[in-house]
């Protein structure tokens, strides 16, 4: 246990600099600095927090070049990577927050961490699942899934879904999502494994390796009669083989792209005057504007997990040391489910 | 005056064949045949009409292509044209038409046509503004602005839009309703003197030729705050750097991409990440669906018309004759407003 006031030493994921092209671990280095176990009087507002599980999302990626007035602001070169993670509360300047709270919500890549702004941290309530969940599923992907799927899509029973980068933490959700409302589901990821995943553990209906088909005849025959909803997480090859599949008055929801975020310059995409013949709407979103939708989500998806009706895989990668591999995995689709780094078991 | 039962002259424009590239105007050819005035016996629901004034609009370079499940037929090669027009009725076996009726909608390029399903020819009830209005501003292209404006863009006053092809029948309309509701408008289109007309006739806040411009550079100093709502006629280039542009959850109502219709693949559009970024909607629409409107779109349009609230500017081609040139001249920019075809003037 932390001793309050105690100086201890402190492992830190340090960005050596701003990347392009694939991000490789080396561009990431350990160093162990040191913290002390309580905040500053002055630290109004401000947590301080051990971490314990950190979550590897591919919108980081952005956040590792230099970008100005986008919706995230890049990492600093020299300090740790920024991310979701689950942390004990060690010191509270913050109204909301006492020791030994359970949080989730933007930390740093370290054993220990100020966070100075804890708007966005949520205080863990229910602990009767697995902590680690709340990097993923109870977390901010969760409610990805849950506000892509629901406020964008408008999913009806009986409509035909089709969702890119299905095994990741937002795209096995959104599927089983579709499932309990009655709709046929298909899955695309890129390895049979992953395939497997998608069909005999989260219920997918059907489920291709996007690595070893032509994606316009796969979609043609997964989907005879077109798709109603695409939730969209790779960009790209798939969008356009997407767009000539859709429906009438489909529905695109644009979660990411995330096989445009190691290329210099993103791929063109071709087929965008389906929109017109097909009347389809198609939206872009980020789970940040919905985050007061939170205690709803819960109330829904609590239950579900309890009962076994949604079914949640993560891929946990052990210690700090391993987190840089972990981040970078997952741009190579090397994780199967969602990717977490365990710092500490408290 | 026609006699009714008499055989007379009718000439024709006819497709010759399918159309790869820009349309030339020997893809067409005048035909004379000759027609009966009175429609056969069996002609249930039928009418035969009098060509008056034609349209020409930019979906009709679609139809000049071999295409399967499209939301339009493709032209029969050896056929008249088809499209959008005004008439009257010299025979009906349709319960709706009568003799000496005017009427809009599809019909052929050729003096006398009979329209066997005229279930989307709308009869025409105010006739104290030009006839030719009903081929534009008080027919398709008129709805379509009223229906992609209202219906997909969800304006608000004090918004700022941007409106490509922005003299053309439905981007001088679709200003003028975002100026009466107190947006702040701008336009784009190919030459100086359309420039000059959004600016001196259109009351746009601001117009500029897209062949002189840096689009993204253009866009930015039009729009510091960014864009709130795009009304998309051309595609390709132009949507890329409005994507750019756009604003915090705004609209693109994606109308057509007039840019890429005469090319064999259509060019990639590569800042479709903005949609996330900015959270911005954009939806494909077809006129054919609000139709339904129509009669609520009149009670709107005519009043302001009449009060010279809202202007048009139509070009007007003289004779059957002169229609291959007419239609070929849309797509190259010739035209300066609303393209019309004066068949007959009774």
């Amino acid at each position: 246990m932390e001793v309050v006031g105690e100086e201890v030493s402190n492992k830190q994921i340090i960005l050596k600099e701003y990347v392009s092209g694939f991000p490789k671990e080396s561009d990431m280095v350990l160093k162990t600095g040191t913290i002390r176990l309580q905040l500053p009087d002055d630290s109004k507002n401000a947590i301080l927090v051990k971490n314990l599980y950190l979550s590897c999302d591919p919108y980081m990626r952005g956040r590792m070049r230099k970008m100005e007035d986008s919706y995230v602001e890049s990492f600093t070169p020299g300090s740790p990577i920024i991310g979701y993670g689950v942390a004990r509360v060690l010191d509270s300047g913050h109204p909301n927050f006492k020791k030994d709270d359970l949080v989730w919500g933007m930390t740093g890549w370290e054993e220990y961490s100020v966070i100075k702004a804890p708007e966005n941290v949520f205080k863990i309530q229910n602990t009767n699942v697995p902590l680690s969940y709340y990097t993923g599923i109870l977390g901010m992907a969760g409610m990805t899934a849950y506000a892509g799927f629901y406020e964008l899509c408008s999913p009806k029973q009986g409509e035909y879904v089709f969702i890119s980068a299905a095994s990741g933490a937002v795209g096995q959700l959104v599927g089983q999502f579709a499932k309990l409302l009655g709709c046929y589901v298909v899955g695309s990821a890129g390895t049979n494994e992953k395939v497997d995943l998608l069909k005999n553990k989260f219920g997918f209906d059907e489920a291709f390796n996007y690595k070893e088909e032509d994606l316009e005849a796969a979609l043609k025959r997964y989907f005879p009669n077109g798709i109603d909803i695409y939730f969209e997480n790779v960009g790209g090859k798939m969008l356009d083989a997407v767009l000539v599949n859709m429906r009438l008055r489909g529905r695109i929801a644009v979660c990411g792209m995330i096989s445009q975020y190691n290329l210099e310059q993103p791929e063109g995409v071709h087929n965008l005057f389906c929109l017109i013949t097909k009347r389809v709407r198609m939206e872009g979103f980020i789970v940040f504007d919905y985050y007061h939708m939170y205690p709803k989500f819960l109330d829904m998806i609590l239950p579900h997990i309890k009962e076994g009706k949604i079914t949640y895989v993560e891929d946990i990668a052990e210690g700090l040391e391993s987190a840089p591999a972990a981040l970078v995995g997952i741009f190579a689709g090397h994780n199967v489910g969602k990717q977490v780094v365990v710092v500490a078991r408290e």
